[in-house]
């Protein structure tokens, strides 16, 4: 399984050139002394999740986030760290390929030479398996040569994402142990990082010295939170995405009698398709999130888009491009309940074959009524966490299937009077993953690898790298670190019984933010998307030249740089302390005490009712 | 219908970098003075079709091959343009979209401009349905402005790739003749410029002074003969699919548990999935041209497949990526055998759901055999050329069926032990072909442009522009026109009645040259591609840089520049002349007289047995 990971392999010119491209880094992780300022404890994004989390994290929780400050940077109470006795490291791909993932190696393995040249990186061969199994490849220059800036985890290769069984982490354990490892890195989404928190609260109560840091990569952009800005991936695979996506814009404008029907990769939410929109400017795309919020039903969904198709008719445009992420079969409320009783069933062991008999009459309905194709792909299990297998199920045909037969009876009433409603399908997700990263991923991603670095030099466990202000130049970027127990959210559903169940405290994908900037610049250009046809062609990755250095549309307006302000803040009361020292006037005490009342008070109000915005729903 | 095209549009940075690129000219089409050398008069391929070609083309068959030169060039009886009278000229998309066609219209106008500022340039709006109708928009550097170096034939649009009935020809010429045109230059594939070959010869015949001109534009790569060594739009999508693919073998690699099956557009012969595969590296390729000379069936197919699922999994790799030429149905005799029935008999008017009780027992047999969405696929109307609706019919899907079969089958007798094949499958066509064009499609599309322009300058009616060299930089391209007559072979089958029937004569698609240095090249490294996974990613169309200025493998494999061949051995025979002129030796005579004897004799030999290579066939 192993002997094809890791060997040195022919590459393209292209690949050559961005071998020898070298990812700067930010001024704070420049040289060997860096500075670790410790913030306040951290709390949970909602405050009634947090003694259910407290109960599973007894070790990890409320940590201090982690700033890390250039060796200059005046701070008094940061700590200096300037020794730096030999580790040995363990890294690993959990998650899905992202392209990217190769340069954590990378920026990890830079980080430990630069440090110390005794230190050491094994990499772990084949996922998780690798890791249970114990499966080395020791990281060497001459072993990263060709991987370089390069996309895919062929370096390592990765199998299932899931560190979780008592199997799973007894195995972990004894292989950190054996291997005397001082850490183990964990590369991957929001399952994977659950995983790492889980992995790490594990191993401090077993008093296992090795820590445990996780890297937000993933292609599906949703492992944001206060912390996390953007994941790796997520910027290549939409420009690659955006590439091909303007491409059928073009394709469809240049013949004007197709309508394609895009589904996109991205799991339960919908960020890839938002971003791919904000790009290239399709004429419509439905987010899972929109679907959700207004409770949409399949037919209102097919209604939708041929009132657009019909719309557009009239308007002698006989063509367009629609996106539909590829997790929206579970946001339409009675496909996600028909999957849900199959599911239920094929946990019981009922066969494929007899589940349509034992439906509800309601679901019953529905599952005869669908084309057969979507019947054999709903009757699929489930994958590893529950969710449907998305990408096996083809909702973009569906979709197409309902609105032709839509139009032509339109057609027949005579309501519809266009040229005959022609699709094309298509399902964008392999493709890309596997492609070159674009230079933000390769960045981010290498400094990503030299902040894990110094977690571990910190001695810290638990935590998850991060960098801020990413939408500013890399040298403008803000490293830290954030326990991961401070991402985590705890769903409750209600059982059938009216009891109410309680899931594993896990870091939960997160939704499109609906009151958002990015979604709110979707919903000022939908109706010009819509009927003007303002197709926009970001065309091929760059690696220079104008576009080079673009950034996701969603990253660049929001403000976010949420541990910035956090600083901020902290400055703020310093001044006030500073201010108010024992011995300042009389005046300025009573009017400290006078507006901080009513900003305790406002804040208090404020915190007791939200429930920490709907990305966390 | 033309609302949208030709209006100004928002670009992106890329975009707009690339409006600004001015594609070079080679040396002979600079300046205003232009020589033009007229080579000897030319014949069709295959001496057997000579006289029914020559019974179609009365007028435009025969006639010489036009080089363009360098106004300084010293060729003695070189004609030399200086005189330009200012012209009309109309040019029509009507092949299918193909990225660089936009370029074309910019060198026309380039050239026209420059000669005669009061030149007229005419695009027709929609295709040949718009030359039918008239409707025109007259092309200025307002105009072109934002479609310069951009994809897709949206300034434009296409319609229906045929100008042939009556009817339809009557239209044109009526459409030239009330527009005053010049010249009408006629952009596409084989099926367009077989149109336009045909048009000339009509227009010479009523005496309309409009001169046609084609330009090989097809992302098939099937326009190639002696004259045309490569189709604008060729290069682009090579690269685009290229990169698509490679990425799906890192994605492969990095997971090793798919198989993906890719099905490329292409047309009915294997071009584009030889040089693709000879880009990426995939691990194998199943051309049409190959079962064709094999006579493989499906079973065969699915077999070869097989045996290399087996072989790689005995070294332990479950992953591996097929490309499939979606022509490669009408390449398995069986299934073309099926299709021509079913075709047949929707000719007849049997409706599609009647057709399987109407079938032979055999073709039967066959069709019961399929799964449900091969039979509704292959019962879709052909297109205008005869051929199946190649892109809607699902071959990869269907291989990926007979080989899980199969699979499934060997494990369970034991002679499979490697893991549950798995297969995912693609059809990469739509989004690469409004790609923006890369650099050599730029550059090859613009020049033809301005050689469409030196042949309406020389009187020149019913030629193909042509560039030689090609794999040469710019300054070494060689610029020239054939007459489409040239270029035509005629196609005989025999009836059920055992009478031969006689095709119209056509420029018919080239199949891959199973004797040429590309597939000699696939042949040599398809043991290693199958079992070493030597992936290789070209990356993503690069424009600048390392990568930019690449050309198609196939292209530069090959030593063609027939053209500039012809010209070599017209200046022997000229050599020959000044040497043995009247008053040389008696022995220089001599010498002269038995070694030309010996020449003609064995060239008549190889002439009159030679069918004039198989890319004819």
């Amino acid at each position: 399984m192993d002997s094809d990971f890791g060997i040195p392999r022919e590459l393209s010119p292209l690949q050559q050139l961005r071998s020898q491209y070298q990812p700067q880094l930010p001024p704070c992780l420049q040289g060997t002394t860096v500075r670790v300022e410790f913030g306040d404890g951290t709390t949970v994004a909602k405050a009634g999740d947090a003694h259910i989390i407290a109960r599973a994290f007894p070790h990890t929780l409320g940590q201090p986030l982690a700033h890390f400050l250039r060796a200059t940077a005046k701070v008094p109470d940061a700590q200096i760290i300037t020794e730096h006795p030999p580790i040995r490291v363990g890294i690993v791909f959990s998650g899905r390929q992202a392209p990217g993932g190769h340069n954590v190696i990378w920026g990890l393995y830079e980080a430990l030479k630069v440090h110390n040249t005794d230190n050491t990186l094994l990499g772990f061969l084949g996922g998780s398996e690798g890791l249970f199994a114990q499966k080395t490849l020791e990281i060497t220059d001459d072993v990263l040569q060709t991987y370089k800036n390069q996309g895919g985890f062929d370096l390592l290769g990765r199998t299932k994402d899931q560190i979780r069984s008592t199997e799973q982490v007894n195995a972990a354990l004894k292989a950190c142990t054996d291997l005397k490892l001082d850490g183990l890195v964990i590369i991957g989404g929001v399952t994977s990082n659950t995983d790492a928190a889980h992995l790490a609260e594990f191993f401090a109560e077993a008093k296992c010295s090795t820590k445990v840091v996780g890297v937000p990569v993933t292609i599906n952009g949703d492992l944001k939170n206060q912390f996390v800005e953007a994941n790796v991936g997520f910027d290549t695979i939409c420009k690659v995405n955006s590439q091909l996506i303007s491409n059928v814009c073009t394709d469809a404008l240049s013949a004007e009698k197709y309508y394609y029907f895009v589904r996109l990769m991205g799991r339960k939410h919908s960020h890839v398709a938002l971003e791919c929109t904000l790009q290239s400017h399709p004429n419509m795309v439905i987010l899972g999130e929109e679907v959700t919020a207004s409770k949409l039903t399949i037919f209102d969904i097919t209604k939708q888009i041929c009132d657009a198709v019909q719309a557009r008719a009239e308007q002698d445009k006989n063509h367009g491009v629609i996106l539909i992420p590829e997790g929206i079969v579970e946001s339409i409320p009675e496909l996600y309940a028909l999957l849900k009783e199959i599911h239920g069933l094929l946990k019981e062991g009922v066969h494929a074959v007899n589940i349509s008999t034992q439906l509800s009459p309601w679901s019953s309905a529905l599952f005869e009524f669908l084309p057969p194709f979507m019947k054999k792909q709903l009757l699929l299990h489930p994958e590893s966490d529950d969710s449907a297998q998305l990408s096996q199920i083809e909702t973009e045909k569906l979709l197409a299937y309902l609105v032709e037969t839509e139009m032509n009876k339109r057609t027949k009433e005579g309501t519809y009077k266009g040229k005959k409603f022609n699709a094309i399908c298509h399902f964008f997700g392999y493709q890309a993953r596997g492609s070159l990263p674009s230079k933000f991923d390769c960045d981010y991603a290498y400094v990503l690898g030299h902040i894990c670095y110094h977690i571990l030099a910190a001695g810290l466990n638990g935590y998850m790298a991060t960098v801020t202000n990413l939408k500013s130049p890399v040298n403008k970027w803000k490293c830290g670190a954030a326990p991961m127990t401070a991402m985590m959210t705890v769903k409750r559903w209600s059982q059938n019984s009216g009891s109410n169940s309680i899931g594993r405290p896990a870091i939960h994908p997160a939704t499109v933010d609906l009151k958002g900037k990015a979604y709110e610049l979707l919903r000022q250009n939908a109706q010009k998307f819509l009927m003007e046809d303002m197709y926009r062609n970001p065309g091929p990755v760059q690696y220079d030249g104008p576009g080079a250095d673009t950034k996701a549309v969603s990253l660049c307006v929001e403000d976010q740089d949420y541990m910035g302000r956090i600083k901020k803040l902290q400055e703020y009361l310093d001044q006030v302390r500073t201010i108010v020292k024992p011995g300042c006037s009389q005046d300025v005490l009573k009017a400290a005490l006078s507006v901080m009342a009513s900003v305790t008070d406002v804040l208090s109000t404020i915190s007791s009712s939200s429930t920490s915005g709907q990305q966390f729903a």
